[in-house]
């Protein structure tokens, strides 16, 4: 179908439902990173693909205006290129807000409709109190309007569900649910609604294979104060093993179809929900069945962050395998180099692939890898296609940033490599500067010891600091959460600019990844995965906590100004290097081996 | 009277009243830092002293029960001497929140009385909210039942009133008035009520003498979109030129009385109230007067943190007096040590008043000094009296916070001394390295560089590194913002653990003081006031910002550790110390000048 015919058969069905303009958001009823192929709504519409996106579309009446597409900065150079200008305008959201633009735009009393799973109550209710002043409606429509004109629209996946070991989660479902029920009982709850896979997942000990990079079944869950809990999932076909389990666990699994057709029974009294993270569709639910709502966080994700000692174990034991793999990745770049061949960003990709498949535990890349050769490396996001793909070039920087997901955790590293040459040179000394004060910022944050109750924004400048002196930044946060054989992105530690007074608290597992971009000329990145843990107590008793290094790969010495680091900085890399030496050495062949002790020696 | 008959006389009045309890904080109708003694209830029931408490005072009919008295940490050891324990508990409010004391102990229905002058409406809402689900009645009761059975109350201060002139000011009563009709005019509000007291000192540019320490009339203030206003206080007698000014700026003189009563009119329309600052009074009284509420921060305190080049300059003049007053202070304490006079603590805070007083400009101290000899110093407010009165002992460490009002500029300067002796002496090395571990903050803090939009939470840990590193901290705030001849302690700025995400901006004051306190043994904290100020621009375009110190005086190199510093901080402090000696060589005689050549000599 032309694209054209989309925008008016949209347009159509938002004039049959009674509506002025409906929203397409870039999301799915899970709110997760990746969205499934039927979940792509905005896309099928207007040609977009970016990761984020909003559609605001009018009812076939006001055919002379133009729809419009809000995206974030990232992609304001993008999305005009993909779109059809005729139908649709990109707005950037960072100028201009959805409810300031409806309030310019929106006719008199306009009625805008939304998809109730698709919008969380937090969005709903920032919207709706924003346009208070203007008269316009907020009208949930049950059944998305697109699904209604896309004739072949994929149908949900049904990835393939595996229990996760108890050795490896190191806490069962029973137990973990006996945290929430315990959390329920101070807060006089009858009921939980979990709509956050990657909770849902960890609590119930399970992994899935809905979407890519993230292994998860994707699901919203109830649990009752007595211990029962109901499973709303999309259509799976589960093995015994596992339907065996739900059921010995009292898990009933349900069709989500039941509950966004309000066709389920809520237990009565009190029930807990999220407003950031679940649709306003639970609200509503809740509300028609008579049910009074407690508006609390998740309480999965802060117990799910905080990484027990079974866990911890498992993440140590990925890494050192990823980490093997990427000294064998780097040794073959750097030799490949070294010998007037220069790979492409693709071919990169392929091999470091190979390297880390070569493991049995292996189960992919935790997210797409960025593979960015030269000027490349100063798009943060970027990912490398046919038409990008650039070959690597002697005395340029190649910044690579990737990840593994394992049996027993989940990895995400990056390095920023020196391309040699069979003359070997050196990077220019205003390169090598600003990688050592990004160094400076690593290590920095990385050996740092705080007391308990230090949140990720106090933290964050520690990693900045070296750069601002030279007057230098970069436009990302330093560290996010990492779960453990789960997303690679998860909440709630995070050390940036801005962001919540949540504590950096033990078993949290967090990355380290300053960096700083030179648009047009190179990228530097340096990123290792750290767990919070405790250093014994402050003179005042209080507990102390630190961050051990759980990344094993060596850091490109070619690239440092050993003059810019204090003692306890070269202190620091040089037991780290030993340790990265030590970690891999049993394992690698005699070529590799003196590779990695040159790359690891003390400077 | 004796101290039972005041809890039973109160105990009738809040019987008579109708209520089951009553709330006496200590606050008065302005919310500031210092009452005066009219306000001063809860010491004319209870004895209590503190600077800040609630208490919670049961009606007669519940003789049996007794009082609360709800303190921080800070006053848990001391109140508990104070009052009289057979009436009243005095309860760490750090434990118990003055909620949850209530749904434990108030009976079933109660009616709590307040005076809705005292209670800011914040306050109010954040109670009310928190025993929602309990059948507690927040009565706001007209007239303080205090008053009532206080025979012998104080007036209302009644300070003289001058004007600040424009020169210092460096912007008229019109201009600021302009900044915040424009904000008023943005919000579509018809009214602004100030009830911050600096805030009203500034926008009119006077100062007054109502409360010790700052130099403030103490007021509230209605400004109407028209650009008329109302200016309520108690009973004052202005001078003519003062009465002339703000007739001619028409700014109405009304009692306070009158607000308090209800008696006033309110312009019809919007009123824009601050909830975190306010008084309940207000709202109730916008609410029965009809009046839309607009909650809003108070939009004065900002714009007068960001002081202008007159007030920076103002500033810069009292802190080159200020400072050469502390260098004759250091001198003569230094050389009374190095003589075996060892001055007592009271002593010590009257020589240096003296040596302020020199200085014609000198209006007062900026709030009661701190001088803290040996194991007083370690007591974070210390206030010396004949009771704790202490000698300096040689060998000890002496901390030392003052400051100054000056008709262009308010000072707050800490600086820890080594008592030295006649054979000399040194410090222990366990000392030293803490008190270099202190000075790698403040240099760190003070040289550090940072991109427009950084807030003070973000800046704070690059105080508190060093220390961190060694499981040392400070149980305080980092800096404070400080007023131009106004409040030593002004917002919205700040540098601490927890706090807003305002951001440093040009012409901020703030002060840079971390801190070590071993209990029992010594205090050590460095303290000087800093400027924010431009630096040029970030690689990326964006402002960057740095900090101007303000403070002139030299730290006490024999304390430090040279060792442990880098030579970015030796070069920092060697700077530093250049300046000190530069700016006040000129003023000082051969002895002085000879002294401050050694203590500011190169390291």
């Amino acid at each position: 179908m032309a694209s054209s015919e989309r925008y008016a058969q949209l347009a159509t069905a938002i004039a049959q439902a009674g509506l002025d303009l409906y929203l397409v958001p870039m999301v799915d009823e899970f709110q997760g990173e990746y969205i499934p192929a039927y979940a792509a709504r905005l896309p099928y519409i207007t040609g977009f693909t970016g990761s984020a996106g909003m559609g605001v579309f009018h009812a076939a009446a006001d055919t002379g205006k133009k729809h419009a597409l809000f995206v974030d900065g990232r992609y304001t150079l993008q999305a005009p290129g993909e779109v059809n200008g005729e139908h649709i305008t990109v707005v950037n959201s960072g100028d201009t807000g959805l409810a300031d633009w409806l309030i310019a735009n929106a006719p008199a009393g306009a009625r805008i409709g939304f998809d109730p799973w698709l919008i969380t109550e937090q969005q709903r209710e920032g919207w709706s109190k924003a346009t208070a002043n203007h008269s316009i409606q907020w009208v949930p429509i049950r059944g998305n309007l697109v699904d209604g004109i896309w004739p072949d629209q994929p149908t949900p996946p049904a990835g393939a569900v595996q229990l996760h070991p108890l050795a490896l989660a190191g806490q069962s479902y029973a137990e973990k649910r006996g945290t929430l029920l315990a959390n329920m009982g101070k807060q006089k709850a009858q009921a939980l609604v979990l709509t956050q896979s990657d909770s849902i997942n960890w609590l119930l000990n399970i992994r899935g294979d809905d979407v890519p990079y993230n292994p998860l079944l994707l699901a919203h869950m109830l649990l009752q104060a007595d211990g029962s809990a109901t499973l709303y999932t999309h259509p799976h076909t589960f093995t015994a093993e596992v339907s065996e389990y739900l059921a010995a666990e009292r898990v009933t699994v349900m069709a989500l179809a039941e509950v966004f057709s309000d066709a389920i029974a809520l237990p009565a009294g009190t029930i807990m929900l999220d407003p950031a993270a679940t649709a306003h569709g639970w609200f509503a639910l809740a509300q028609s069945k008579g049910c009074d709502v407690i508006r609390a966080e998740d309480p999965a994700q802060l117990p799910k962050a905080l990484k027990n000692t079974a866990e911890l174990e498992g993440i140590r034991a990925a890494h050192l395998r990823d980490g093997l793999a990427l000294v064998r990745f780097l040794h073959w770049f750097d030799t490949q180099a070294s010998n007037g061949k220069f790979p492409d960003e693709l071919t990169v990709v392929e091999r470091l692939e190979q390297f880390r498949a070569m493991d049995a535990s292996y189960r992919g890349p935790s997210f797409a890898t960025i593979a960015g050769s030269g000027p490349n490396g100063a798009i943060v996001h970027y990912r490398a296609d046919t038409k990008s793909n650039r070959r690597t070039r002697a005395g340029e920087l190649f910044l690579l940033d990737s990840g593994g997901q394992y049996a027993d955790g989940t990895t995400d590293v990056t390095r920023t490599l020196f391309v040699s040459s069979p003359a070997g040179g050196a990077p220019a000394p205003q390169v090598r500067e600003i990688f050592t004060r990004v160094l400076k910022g690593h290590i920095t944050l990385g050996a740092a010891s705080f007391p308990a109750g230090t949140s990720g924004v106090q933290m964050d400048v520690l990693a900045r600091h070296a750069l601002w002196s030279a007057g230098l930044d970069y436009d990302h946060g330093t560290g996010h959460g990492v779960g453990a054989y789960l997303c690679v992105h998860e909440g709630p530690q995070r050390i940036s600019k801005r962001g919540s007074a949540m504590a950096l608290q033990p078993g949290m597992v967090i990355s380290n990844e300053p960096g700083y971009y030179a648009a047009g000329q190179f990228g530097i990145r340096i990123e290792s995965l750290v767990a919070v843990t405790p250093r014994g107590t402050m003179a005042d008793g209080k507990p102390m906590l630190g961050f051990e290094t759980l990344t094993l790969a060596p850091i490109d010495a070619r690239l440092i100004d050993v003059a810019l680091l204090s003692m306890d900085e070269r202190n620091w890399l040089n037991a780290y290097h030993r340790r990265v030496y030590e970690a891999h050495a049993p394992q690698l062949d005699d070529k590799v081996l003196k590779w990695l002790a040159q790359a690891t020696r003390a400077i």
